[in-house]
């Protein structure tokens, strides 16, 4: 299974860089995840920011889930089953001010980890996660939580 | 404020642990933590184990908010909102296999931080980072996530 992963800006937290690498590793060759980090826009107004960036992440992929708090909320079965049978998917994070309007209505479907306000780069983390633990419910394996 | 928070075991995964450094860093003086590390126990079923858990909980608070993915699900605005103008609070966090049906029964309320499955050991930097924006929020303060 190919997964890419689109978010704006680097991870600067260092124990969330050391988490998506804990999960990368754990992940191994159970599938092929791609982490797309989009540049950041500075110079700009905060709305147009987020355009910009959003423009850089629809050149990329025209068929995407957003993770935005927003979204309907799913269980981690729910994810699972989401995932198994398909070749891939695309995924995509918002920044610290959110999506852009257009990548909002792009989106498949919206999806929300939590219906708390999780900072964006710790998303990253929880997300991966829960890759993982899909991928492990795939393969009916034990994951002790 | 004074914030206790009871969970069982060691936090073994070094980017957690560096994660809940960095919220108490982070907190700082904004309220005061105490994170309750109880015993894990060892050599009994998975079920007695858990009962013995809870019971060492039991002794130390009678009045404390279970974090469980069955609880109901509160938004980081509700959570301020609870937070604020409380002295204190206890909130207790589940092993890898749960607490002990006494534990959930004790508990003044249960609420999940998602519908999704989490491990155990990241709710526990996650709800650190709730409590802190919960401090920015109480305080006015901006917080960008």
């Amino acid at each position: 299974m190919k997964i890419r992963i689109f978010w704006i800006g680097k991870t600067r937290e260092r124990f969330l860089t050391e988490g998506l690498r804990h999960y990368e590793r754990l992940l191994g060759s159970m599938a092929k995840i791609s982490l797309v980090e989009v540049r950041e826009e500075r110079g700009f107004s905060r709305e147009k920011a987020v355009i910009a960036e959003g423009r850089r992440i629809l050149k990329q992929t025209d068929s995407y889930i957003l993770l935005d708090e927003r979204g309907r909320e799913v269980s981690s079965l729910e994810f699972a089953r989401f995932l198994e049978g398909r070749s891939g998917a695309d995924f995509v994070i918002g920044g610290p001010f959110g999506v852009s309007e257009e990548v909002r209505q792009g989106a498949d479907d919206v999806i929300a980890l939590s219906r708390m306000t999780l900072t964006h780069e710790m998303v990253r983390v929880l997300f991966l996660e829960q890759i993982y633990r899909a991928m492990t419910i795939i393969r009916g394996k034990e994951y002790h939580h």
